[in-house]
């Protein structure tokens, strides 16, 4: 498919990394982690600041370079720079909070020992750069920010999509640093150095996103070293939608043309992209599939992030074929994608279908009742997301199916389409596996700072051995639980 | 060495469980779990303090049983009971506060969605019993309970050398379970059920507490599942402590005491026995050593758990002969074990005198200079406890060691001897690997509840798709962060 393509990537620059300067990269990070660790929770939250700020400031420059490696539209990738940044700042508000350390106090007394606990960084940490989001996933996008946030220095693996944009980043980063240790945010390059990276004794955890093939393979690396390391790998979901007969029978024209876009935004190149919808066999349904119909044939052919992404996408539409009726058939030429849509009845619906096809393209799943539904997001496995359609009469029968919902997948919507993740407090971006190698987390949000963390308790430990978290006065108040009763500040 | 010792277990009552049953059990427990996850949180508490109850009515039957399988003393399995019934009573009270499910509110509008965030059950789990401790950390100890408290189904892995104590407790936990479903706690026996346990699908985590070996394995069964699954192990330890020149000089007679009864409580059985004792090559260093000695030799030889935890004991020392000269050197009788105290110059601290002997004894560790030690300790593995016996005048040149006590363990003492581990909010039983597969967890303390549980975000839900927890006025208050304000109780 991609013969003849011209490569976006001049192979020059996609240098190798060797194993002696994965090996110097670790050490520098772990030695810049030595004075790292121990900088103030209000320096951090500037330096992050900073760090945005010299994003912000290399925008023009950042953006056009990910244009050309990736062929994202620009106004995609000024919304993506303009989060990048803003998580960053976000990050910078987490940690002047406080409230994710989770300090505790116990006091003791008669025999009883005092302690005094807080979470601290783990050290020097791996970050793997997504392919489909070259800034808000990728040198400082969510995970290096994040563990940054944390008090961790990083190693980024470039993704080889993106060199120069990931360059460029780079340096905007490092002047971000000011008068730091630039060895606080580092980077390597190519396929044996993301190996030697999770490798290595000095880095403590790693961070990934990409797809399940390359996700399980390093963390299969990171769980047999002899000391493992978690592994958090954001890797690969369906999302299946849900719409009820009522919610396809009464907005069914509008319902088709959402889910048509969030289809193939981005030329469908979301983890979060809705790739199993589920709608009624009545007539609701053909409305709202035409809706999706038109939606996705209005956004035509758009050319995908990189030509093996595109061979992907066409081998992964190769097989749905047999079985399923394409309603909208893309054709594909060289690196662009067609938008396409297949359908299937519920029966029908085998375990090859249900695996991500990441790009434009979505199945239908034609259903009688919910409890095919309910049972076939049961079979599936751990999602990202689950969104519902309804309306207030579908209720009762969707308890069944929420349940499910909730044990299937890290965010449940009730309204709109997955494919736009909030960054906030209360944002979960994880699920259980294959969504994710690690259920219990989540790699966007405030939340996202607790993977790079690990508790510490100090025992009858004078003042002075204590972290101004952990003082009877702290300098930069905080939340903290003192013999059992949560401070929202103290 | 165990030639001719009276087996204290019947072999005909360690039933091996045989596969099917395994599986009989874990579908029970994910049957059990679907109810099991809705019931609320004051009812969970419920049921935690009903547990309790039904412990400390059969203490009278448990303890006497837990006697005659582990020769532990009576009075030590009394408090140990104790400890037991308080740690269900706690998790009550954990659970009543709420705080622990990270309940987050972000309001939405003009286009941003709401989302509304809390932490749910992973669903069943498995607990590997302990051997040495058969009540707080076995079918229902800290694993379990936190799981219970969770809102998780858990099946037990009976340990071999207790099997009647378990059985009594899982007949008193069941009581205590009253009209729910027994499957909420279950249980299984043998090495090949266990494994079976950590490969069961159905099974979404496990906790264990034992040798490095054991949970090596099982963490790598865990990790190369098809669906992996979090294997939170607490395994092994030398929980270093530290005397500096001052303090063995002011209070070398009364710290060497101090320690000597830490090394040979209960037979040294204890995961946070110091196992390396760092002491000044001065004149206050002998008396401690002294102190040390006869605390050691006044306790005399005891009964070990068992006699192949007697027989590795004897492993254990033989592999530090050569090199190190015994100031104590026990002799040993079948399952019983004498104190044993061997010493080296810093210089002479090769690795394999750094792993953990299970048993009553230590190895004393003489230095010249404090940064000798912090090079020690910065070669050894991860730890459960660094513990560091100064004076004021200290503080100064304690400094890298204190850093690199907080990097290597999860808790550090500076009064007192780690093997004590109180249960509290600000707990850390933990540390880096070695001393547990999960850096960032707690086994013991409010926080082990976190190991059970994994983020879940709903989109823009109805009030009555949400949990009570995340209603705008929930039945039962708990702290909440509400657009980034976090409230103690709403």
């Amino acid at each position: 498919m991609t013969e003849g393509v011209p490569p976006r990537v001049d192979a020059d620059l996609v240098d190798e990394t060797s194993p002696d300067r994965v090996d110097e990269t670790c050490r520098a990070s772990a030695r810049a982690w030595n004075d790292f660790r121990l900088l103030p929770r209000r320096r951090r939250a500037a330096l992050l600041r900073d760090i945005a700020d010299a994003l912000q400031d290399a925008r023009h420059e950042i953006v056009p370079l990910a244009h050309a490696e990736t062929a994202l539209p620009v106004p995609r990738l000024d919304g993506e720079m303009d989060r990048t940044v803003q998580q960053a700042r976000f990050f910078a508000d987490v940690v002047e909070d406080g409230g994710y350390l989770e300090a505790t106090i116990d006091h003791g007394g008669q025999g009883t020992p005092e302690l005094r606990k807080m979470l601290l960084p783990v050290g020097p940490v791996a970050v793997f750069a997504g392919g489909n989001f070259p800034l808000a996933f990728s040198v400082f996008g969510g995970d290096t920010a994040s563990a940054v946030a944390a008090g961790c220095t990083v190693v980024v693996k470039a993704h080889p999509d993106h060199p120069r944009t990931a360059a460029a980043t780079l340096a905007a980063v490092r002047r971000g640093l000011r008068d730091l240790d630039p060895g606080v945010v580092a980077m390597v390059s190519g396929f044996a150095a993301g190996a030697e990276l999770v490798r290595h004794p000095l880095i403590r955890g790693a961070g990934f996103t990409g797809s399940l093939g390359g996700g399980r393979a390093l963390f299969d690396l990171a769980s047999s070293r002899p000391t493992p390391i978690p592994f958090f790998a954001e890797m690969s979901s369906v999302n299946p939608v849900v719409v009820t007969e009522l919610a396809a029978s009464r907005r069914g024209a509008s319902l088709g043309a959402l889910l048509g876009q969030a289809i193939v935004g981005s030329v469908g190149q979301l983890c979060t992209k809705p790739g199993l919808v589920f709608l009624p066999r009545a007539a609701g349904g053909a409305v709202l599939v035409a809706g999706i119909r038109d939606a996705m044939t209005a956004a035509g052919p758009q050319r995908m992030l990189s030509g093996p992404i595109a061979a992907r996408f066409a081998e992964g539409l190769d097989g749905w074929r047999g079985g399923v009726r394409f309603e909208v058939d893309g054709v594909l030429d060289a690196d662009t994608a067609a938008p396409s849509l297949a359908a299937v009845s519920i029966a029908d619906l085998r375990p090859s279908l249900t695996h991500e096809v990441f790009g434009p393209a979505a199945i239908i799943v034609w259903y009688d009742a919910l409890d095919q539904v309910t049972d076939a997001i049961e079979a599936l496995g751990g999602q990202l997301t689950v969104s519902l359609h309804f309306e207030p009469e579908d209720r009762t029968a969707l308890t069944a199916l929420v349940h499910t919902a909730t044990r299937q997948a890290g965010r449940v919507l009730a309204a709109g389409v997955p494919t736009g993740v909030r960054v906030g407090w209360a944002t979960t971006h994880g699920g259980p596996y294959p969504a994710t190698t690690a259920a219990g987390t989540t790699s966007v949000g405030a939340a996202a700072i607790a993977r790079w963390l690990r508790p510490v308790t100090w025992q009858d430990a004078p003042e002075w051995m204590l972290p101004d978290e952990l003082r009877d006065e702290p300098e930069a108040p905080l939340p903290r639980r003192v013999d059992g009763h949560l401070s929202p500040r103290s």
